[in-house]
């Protein structure tokens, strides 16, 4: 049972609230770091805590094929395997199936398809995606779709949408009695808006305790993006915790908000962080930039990371170049830094009720891309 | 100027004491974490610091190669640049440039080689490495040497060993009045005892504030590496440091400590641990094993770090297997742990006046390999 309490509307449509499931809590809006294996890459969970993480995200897609359910079943689930004691959430795998595993056949049923790892078969219907997140024991846990593929035709589009609304509901079945994890709807609907409001509509009509949005930031321009976001967030029920999947850059996230969204979850912070690239306050750097070669200066001059209080960005740059691990550490923690500080400034513009002007500094601080 | 104290010698011939140079010190028989390019590979300075390591090394080779002398002299030297506060030591190259680059040309005077980074051409000569080294600012600088190949005749050894001997003098004449770092010599002489002898005769002729064995454990049986040690350390000043290079694992650096070696540098801690091996009280465990899939104890239940209270064997060994940077973080740190342990052991062993019965209940613990 999931309980979300708004504790303050923005005049802009911004909101701020606490989301508490089985006794562990989070404020919203929320980011959360991606462990999609169980690990958020290059971190510990010591701090991820440290770094005032709320609430993590694993995939059940990678857990299932590995290490399997049986040994995080026999570990106590997902939290005590990985020994994070907050809240969590799994991705049902319905995107790393039809983006990573190679298919054998779709069908109404489900998907029939090759491990990744070792070839090996598998099937993935609604009803065992349900199942395999039981067995994982995350504190919310999403329904299993067929996201749409993009570019899409609109009748592509409007068969995986119908299919991932029947699936939502054999998901509710699945799911009924069987758990007191909260299980969330996910809306499709691709970049046509009549079918983004059907899907909205039929999925509101069944208990999902939250509604995720997905297919958006797949590759679209961003301003198709927030058009269909902004179409689409209202069509939620207000009273449920919306979570924009995959998304996105500090800017996304903040114009997200706008529309009301209250989860994120992206890979960004910790895959640039590999990369070479920081985030900081008015955009990217990327340390592969030989102007950064003599640079003793701190990573990003206005965070008070332990990273920027500690290591020059010529530095960073050299670890990065030689290929040493701690470059992707540095870089990694500080832009989950970055990125749970700017929830929290999230949070406290919209309880000052004033997240707009909020946004619009942010995002004129920020170059388009950052 | 360095200085060393030799606090308590042992009835095995095992000394513990302490070295200062340039007002930092270090505690001996002392373990150097190894960062070849101003990085302990997947541990933050703060890590080390955490750890009691006391002091590291770097490597002369790497850093001219990368980023180059420039950015290290004007950030104040290699612990500035790399923000670590206690001693360092640079190798000088000899080793890497025969190892590592693709040789041009080897004369009495140097060596010109191709950098394994970008194929430049460069050339190192006694003198240049001991400049190098002198940019570079460790506290601690070595001798430029031709490594004996292994296996090899003896009149190859003969060969390499003089005219190490040769550039040692020369290095002393480089470094004179240039700086107040520390300058090691470091004997040569392959598994030759009489050139052993001789080598270890002429460099202590110099005047150098520590001596180094070289050559050693570079593929030889472990009883001959005993043997030539046992027969070199005692020739080498009983009142300077004692530095046995690239040695070891556990075993090998109590063995030889008993022949009266102060100092040691290996990469096998962090090594193994990025190849899913972790060192343990009585030996080694190596994650990828399948009879650690549902292991779910801690990785040494002997061990008191944070990685053994914190994560189980079947989370680290599904990490590793996952490609995780958090397992080479969880394994470097938990075997970092234990060498620097295992050195605080030594030290209190000696002091007690038990090193010969520590030694021999370790080694009868551990694995011949371990």
């Amino acid at each position: 049972m999931l309980h979300f309490t708004i504790q303050q509307t923005d005049p802009s449509g911004a909101r701020t609230g606490r989301v508490t499931v089985r006794g562990r809590g989070f404020d919203t809006p929320a980011f959360l770091p991606v462990a999609t294996q169980a690990s958020v890459k290059a971190l510990t969970q010591e701090e991820l805590v440290h770094l005032k993480s709320q609430i993590i995200l694993a995939n059940a897609y990678h857990l299932y094929l590995r290490p399997g359910l049986e040994l995080i079943r026999q570990a106590g689930g997902l939290g005590p395997f990985m020994r994070w004691s907050g809240p969590t959430l799994t991705d049902s795998g319905g995107y790393q199936v039809f983006s990573l595993a190679p298919l054998i056949e779709v069908t109404d049923d489900g998907v029939s398809f090759r491990s990744h790892i070792d070839g090996s078969e598998h099937l993935l219907t609604p009803r065992s995606a349900i199942e395999i997140q039981h067995a994982l024991d995350a504190d919310i846990i999403m329904a299993f779709d067929q996201p749409v593929a993009h570019p899409a035709r609109r009748e592509e589009t409007q068969a995986a949408t119908l299919r991932s609304d029947r699936w939502a509901a054999r998901c509710v079945e699945a799911h009924r009695g069987a758990s007191d994890q909260a299980l969330f709807g996910i809306v499709q609907g691709g970049f046509e808006p009549d079918l983004r409001t059907e899907s909205a509509r039929r999925l509101a009509e069944l208990p999902f305790e939250g509604y995720a949005i997905g297919g958006l930031s797949v590759g679209e321009p961003k301003d198709l993006t927030f058009r269909i976001l902004a179409h689409t967030a209202p069509l939620l029920p207000a009273d449920r915790p919306r979570y924009l999947m995959g998304v996105g850059t500090p800017a996304d996230m903040v114009r997200a908000v706008l529309s009301g969204i209250d989860m994120f979850d992206c890979v960004l912070p910790t895959r640039l962080g590999r990369n070479g690239t920081a985030y900081t306050k008015t955009g990217k750097i990327n340390l592969k930039n030989a102007r950064y070669q003599d640079d003793l200066g701190a990573l990003d001059p206005d965070c008070g990371c332990e990273v920027c209080a500690t290591y020059s960005r010529a530095y960073l740059r050299h670890l990065h170049k030689s290929g040493e691990i701690l470059a992707a550490r540095c870089l990694s923690y500080h832009n989950m830094h970055l990125y749970l500080r700017l929830m929290e400034d999230i949070r406290a513009a919209i309880r000052a009720g004033r997240c707009r002007q909020f946004a619009d500094e942010l995002l004129a601080r920020r170059e388009e891309n950052g």
